[in-house]
């Protein structure tokens, strides 16, 4: 035993124990005759004291010795301190050392272990351990713990079963790229790290097991974009003998509880909008719906008024800034500039300042009278002090960069609270999506899902319309879920094979056994997978998800701290069969 | 929804409740005016009736298309049922059908779904979606996810925090073979698949995360020998500030509650034996203590009484098997032989017989007085009743042949009770061991396991002798856990990779990043792994894991299911800067 209590954990109460602490020098105040050091561990921050009068004249000296990081463990009282410290648990008491061992040494960090670190990015990542020993990593990690005990035991308590399913799998083509591993005893044969154990849970339902969930790692070797990584970790989860009606009541369920028992926030309301609504409302199949600003479609209002930039547009839409009629001239040319960058590659804006005073004033007072313009703030929903921003073009280019320039405003302004959390169920969603670039229609969510009955006959004429039984779980502008009621028959999978471009041989040899399965008694059956990452970090306030994984990965697919990936030997290589090709 | 209730609920007192009911014909008996349909979910079974009185006439049509396996949903009224079956929960009552609808047809599956099935195990893993209805795999599924709900609850309520460690990490020479996962973007580079997540939870340790956990799977690409997986589940502990008896404490803790919980079993002893001890007593380093049995070293007694074959061997070394003094010649032979085969390799046994009167008689009366062949029994623990059976040769390959004998003898004679659990910690394992191979010292247990402090003199002229602190944990003969406490010193570590033959190039290459963190303040700690797949079919009374898992490989790897690993691409293999050698 290396102590007898943590360093968060003593309090007044505990005055004149004796105690052994063990832990990290966080900070140390050397006065000669006196001196304090900060014990650190996971737990908590405990003062200690050195003092002449008290502590061993062997131990003052070896507390000279301490540096910042030092692992030591000391004995002594605890002591009432003279100056408390209201804003540590431990602060009403300090431990006077009277015994000192240095368990073991440190070199000054590359940065400091505070929570406002002087390390970048980079240094962090590289020595991810000491990254790790700060508040803001560390309270991050057992976060993502506690939400996860959460799932498990809702998940559990509904009568779901956990199931592992494989990690070696096989590649198949459909879907983003496949990581694949070589193997050795089958030669010339790889296995595939799965995208998501989508086939496999499945077959779990057509095995009788009902209700299957699993907190599981996923991979997919596309190029990285920010926050975004090769392995990641999905709640999945699929329920057999369930209509739409019933996954998205369950998972309801699980939302509600773990806002209340994460956030303590009592969530009441699931709206449920379709993907075609919220692309006309938002521009966006996953809208924050904590604030208004919704598009108002101003075709009819603002075409054919002479002004000619928006004649020929197929959408003229808008929407209304709250409070923002007081920008400034400048501020609006900002935004102008804003929605212009490369990434959004909007045209231009066309503004109206809807004034406190009821008066209307905009870019385009040439061509619109204040009756019309009038007209285009009831659309976008405007109240006097607003300013109503409005773009034209392709319609769906148009609602996209609109929607970017919504969520910089929201961001802006302050709309996108972190302490308020508004779910909303997309429904609806297309079933195929068509790829300019390899020149076909592509499964929306994945070939597995079921196309909605009365929209079947449409497959054959109009592909594009058809919609799925596919949602999507949204929190505050992420996509947290994504799920789908499947396809449980044979002949109609084997029919969206055929949609998908697959010749049966491929579709054979690729999904046979799901196939094959399909003709023993499948029952009906759909789930929904969560982002686990993404979750964790919208639940803890954040958007980002790179610091709520332990040992997450650069935008190159690297592990900086322990450099990988990395050669491996010509051995190595001859025993999987394989040679480089560079 | 699709059902009311589930197959498993319905009792005596929901009597003439209207249900529906969805889930898998099992059996059908048709008697024309009448048809009793089994009907399965993952619940239970319940009874359904046709009555041409009372049964629509469409639906008792419907009723005669109906074959094993097919998916249905059924509406009527929960009646009593005349002859009841005791054997069921659901016994008391049937569903009066009113309403039948097909939900999915079956083919005929290619074996029984039934608890005693007529298929063999090839074409149950082919079809294991099928093998997965039956009781007897979907119930250890079931179990399984029990006790990794317990694990994670007990240790989570221990403040342990479970952290998700990479699954792309770096290749290492040492320990058994790496199955590898080229890289796209980083040109001839690999990652690795964790044998286990070793260092990351040491450098979690390094962080200050102070108790680890986590359930996860581990890879390792060894040739599979029976009941060995290339994917397989650990429950990874860590914890800092710990000395190899608090280790000990918690996981006892962790064992004597999953044994209660699950088996309603109390456990109140854990007895420590060094593996010395183990080896000398048993001839094994995890024991089945559950019966006697131990080894009676016969040096002594045996050797120099003009009995050549035992006069120069290194040991001579008997077992008392209970009651069998009156096994037949036949019956002794077969032992005899059962040793001679190639997998034990015995050159044969010598045997006594302790008779029921306190006579003895041997196969080596030639040699051996009455007089010698009672201190025999003495120092073997036989009583009247008893066979002695003796063994001589090489130490260490006797010990483990006479192990080998008696497991099969105790199986033989019902001595291994399923439902009787006894634990044992085997302590001060060898730090290394030599491999003949290699002509090398290997670490036994892996580099970073601490050597006792008292030996670490030894290392220099006798490693062989080092013990380590290390320590696994054996129930009912079957090593569950194994751990160590770990150097946390960079120059120890640095001393150890020396010896297991690292030069200082290659241990930095590999494994610099952990000995640069033991420079920042590494705390002591020490761990330990749990085999989960073991522990889970232990727990339920078994040996072989296989049925555990729920998507098993067979014995070269291959998943026959989905029949993986497979050819991939040229384009695949070009983008992975790859070229097959065959």
């Amino acid at each position: 035993m290396y102590r007898s209590h943590t360093c968060g954990e003593l309090r007044i109460e505990d005055k004149n124990q004796e105690v052994t602490l063990a832990g990290w020098v966080q900070k140390i105040r050397d006065k000669g005759f006196m001196a304090w050091v900060d014990l650190r561990d996971r737990y908590g921050i405990t003062q200690l004291i050195f003092d002449e009068e008290r502590t061993p004249k062997e131990m003052m000296e070896r507390a000279t010795e301490l540096g910042r990081e030092f692992v030591i463990q000391v004995k002594g009282k605890v002591i009432e301190r003279e100056s408390k410290n209201p804003n540590l648990p431990t602060g009403d008491i300090e431990i006077l050392v009277s015994e000192l061992q240095i368990l073991n040494t440190s070199e000054l960090p590359p940065f400091t272990i505070e929570d406002d670190t002087d390390g970048g990015e980079d240094i962090r990542m590289k020595y991810r351990y000491l990254d790790i020993r700060r508040n803001a990593v560390k309270n991050k990690l057992m976060f993502r713990h506690k939400v996860g005990m959460q799932v498990r035991n809702y998940l559990s308590g509904q009568g779901f079963i956990e199931v592992e399913t494989p990690y070696l799998i096989k590649s198949t083509p459909e879907g983003a790229r496949d990581f694949v591993v070589p193997s050795r005893m089958n030669e010339g044969q790889f296995y595939a790290l799965p995208q998501s154990p989508q086939t496999f849970k499945q077959l779990l339902m057509v095995g009788g097991m009902d209700k299957y969930f699993q907190i599981v790692k996923c991979f997919r070797d596309e190029d990285l974009r920010a926050d975004r990584q090769p392995e990641f970790t999905q709640i999945d989860c699929e329920m057999a003998f369930v209509e739409q009606e019933d996954i998205l009541n369950i998972f309801e369920g699980l939302t509600t509880h773990l806002l209340k028992e994460i956030k303590g926030v009592k969530v009441s309301e699931f709206p449920r909008m379709t993907y075609a609504e919220a692309m006309k409302k938002y521009g966006n199949d996953k809208p924050d719906i904590r604030f208004g600003m919704e598009f108002g479609e101003l075709n009819e209002l603002a075409k054919n008024k002479g002004f000619n930039v928006f004649d020929q547009q197929e959408l003229v839409v808008g929407i209304a800034v709250p409070g923002a009629a007081s920008y400034t001239r400048k501020e609006i040319d900002k935004l102008i500039e804003w929605v212009k960058r490369p990434q959004i590659a909007a045209n231009g804006l066309v503004w109206v300042k809807y004034n406190e005073d009821g008066s209307l004033k905009s870019s385009v007072d040439k061509f619109y009278s204040e009756e019309d313009l009038k007209s285009w703030a009831t659309k976008t929903g405007a109240n006097p002090g607003d300013l109503i921003l409005v773009m034209a073009g392709d319609a769906n280019k148009t609602r996209t960069q609109l929607s970017a320039l919504r969520m910089h405003l929201a961001n802006d302004l302050g709309l996108r609270k972190a302490d308020e959390f508004a779910p909303l169920w997309v429904v609806d969603f297309p079933l195929l999506e068509w790829d300019e670039e390899s020149n076909r229609f592509h499964a929306m969510h994945h070939p597995f899902t079921s196309p909605k009955p009365e929209d079947m006959e449409l497959l054959k004429t109009k592909p594009g319309e058809v919609r799925a039984n596919a949602y999507d779980l949204v929190l505050n502008g992420n996509e947290i879920g994504g799920g789908s009621i499947r396809i449980h028959d044979k002949a109609t999978q084997a029919e969206m094979f055929n949609y998908l471009g697959f010749t049966p041989e491929e579709a054979k040899a690729q999904f046979g056994f799901l196939m094959d399965a399909f003709e023993y008694g499948a029952p009906p059956h759909g789930g929904i997978a969560f982002g686990f990452d993404r979750l964790v970090a919208i639940l803890g306030g954040h958007e980002t998800i790179r610091d709520y994984i332990a040992f997450p990965k650069n935008n190159s697919g690297r592990d900086v701290m322990i450099d990988a990936p990395a050669k491996i030997d010509e051995a190595q290589l001859n025993e999987l069969h394989l040679k480089l090709k560079l």
